[in-house]
């Protein structure tokens, strides 16, 4: 008990200080307000040891990811990242992992002007499960069930690179390596595209952000819109480390169904479609359009403007029958 | 995975629909907004199996149980409850688990009209986090730390029975069969007292719900506070079935230590006693007075008007020295 008290001060001392947090850590609840005309977005992830990381892995990328994986849903919303409560639970009482730990997740938050504003210590097998909470206008949230036939599709980033690491960890794939290390960095420190999805909100019909693969967010967001989409391949956004180490086919299989990107999907009228570019662009943001939403509620896929069949996971009809 | 997607079924399915909740669950974030002048009360609990609760606990009880900790929170805050996100770790998919959790989880909800907003599914040993929120008038929010020399300690309900009903089922005590049932309530059951802390908003100068047990909560007022307190043993609430299977010696000492009690733990001034006696019993809402604050920055306890030693775990000086 007291040794989690102690852990506890680890928390307390986070780096943000917050106008619109009126009371913070240690009292049974914190206190928080909204500005006026504003919604609260609201997510919640929990990673699990030996199912989203390695138990192993390095507690600053825990940290990181951790915070990171709940920014990438506020971006995906378009809110302004404001609050985090953390729950953590921990097999031992280790003061150097939980130090490296709050630095990974501090620099992010700190980053983004977020508040950790409480959560829970317990003891038990290591989990990290956080509640983010961001701002936004009201009714300027960006779902993912807004997206008409006709809408373009773009992503932002680059895709792939994240599961190639995985499989490099778990000695599926060889990497060469000067690669390894960005490659590595893609799966470890992932950067919530938050700045993206604030732009967004003024221009995109729907979003989603990738973390389960392309595909499957993509059939998330057509069965949420009602409409189908055709990805044209040759479009896909791959990296030069991606490319050099497994070839063009490997690499958009990657792109297409390997997780943990934490890209932005998003969805953008005709009419839109030069506003947006124009403002991605001057924010310094990568983006590329990989196709176009239909009315065929499938998911289609053209490879030099050859409709080509993917084996992937979640390539299939979307649809409930 | 499409397992767990089963299982999330569960979840959509919750019986609350409230005004202020724009997004539910089923996309990267909800969407709420609370009314102009009103703060917001966060707290956020975890629950291990085998550190919180018996592994093998009704699932039922485990869901009532999530729920009423994070409750008790907001309560103590004088917090109206609003929206709770959910993460549970599950070893496996169980629909008959799932299902009477989610039945605990929910009628408790819909008693408050709390709606469940979102949350995560995970692979994993079996933990629940509950993150609550809910609003209050704005600067009404009660902390512990607003309490002052001369202020009357008081606490809701009666003390002790959660405490020894998990003596009971650690087999270290012997209960009579006729008082088992009401006293496994107690522990598996317990009722967040969310009424009396938006009556006491109007009135305590300071409240804490009781978690960890009466003194060690009391400590972490006084604390907040820069008070001391003399808590009168002769007054503590206690049980008919406690006294009768413990004598009332045990009966002090669980009431003083025991955890699990969530009741509410507050301290009125003087000027307020009467109002917020009257405000109470109008409600139905058992409370008593234990005790007063004092300058002594120490925790004393007193009975037959002499002043006894309790060998209790939080029983000591709590300052940092």
């Amino acid at each position: 008990m007291k040794e989690f008290d102690l852990i506890k001060r680890f928390f307390a001392e986070q780096p943000v200080q917050r106008k619109d947090v009126h009371l913070g850590i240690g009292d049974d609840c914190a206190l928080v307000s909204s500005g006026e005309h504003h919604h609260i977005a609201i997510t919640t992830d929990t990673l699990v040891a030996g199912v989203h990381f390695f138990a192993d892995a390095e507690p600053r990328a825990i940290g990181h990811k951790s915070l990171a994986v709940s920014l990438s849903d506020l971006a995906a919303m378009g809110a302004e990242p404001s609050w985090i409560s953390l729950a953590i639970t921990l097999p031992s009482v280790d003061e150097n992992w939980v130090s490296e730990f709050c630095a990974g997740l501090f620099e992010l938050a700190e980053y983004f002007n977020v508040q950790l504003i409480g959560g829970d210590t317990t003891s038990g097998p290591l989990s990290i499960t956080v509640t983010a909470q961001g701002l936004l206008p009201a009714n300027k949230g960006l779902s993912r069930g807004g997206a008409a036939v006709g809408d373009w599709l773009y992503v932002t980033g680059e895709l792939g690179d994240a599961a190639l690491a995985l499989k490099m960890l778990q000695q599926e794939a060889l990497v060469v390596p000067e690669h390894q290390e960005v490659l590595l960095a893609k799966l470890h420190y992932p950067k919530p595209r938050v700045l993206a999805g604030q732009i967004l909100k003024e221009y995109a019909s729907a979003a989603i952000d990738l973390s389960d693969g392309l595909m499957g967010d993509l059939a998330h967001l057509c069965q949420a819109s009602q409409v189908g989409a055709n990805i044209v391949l040759d479009d896909l956004p791959l990296s030069a480390e991606l490319l050099a180490n497994v070839g063009a086919d490997t690499a958009r299989e990657l792109a297409l169904t390997g997780g943990d990107d934490y890209e932005l999907l998003f969805t953008v009228s005709e009419d839109n479609k030069v506003g947006m570019e124009t403002a991605l662009s001057n924010a310094g943001v990568k983006f590329t359009c990989i196709g176009q939403l239909n009315k065929s509620m499938k998911l289609t896929t053209t490879l030099y403007s050859n409709v080509v069949q993917v084996n992937a996971k979640g390539f299939e009809h979307f649809s409930s029958d």
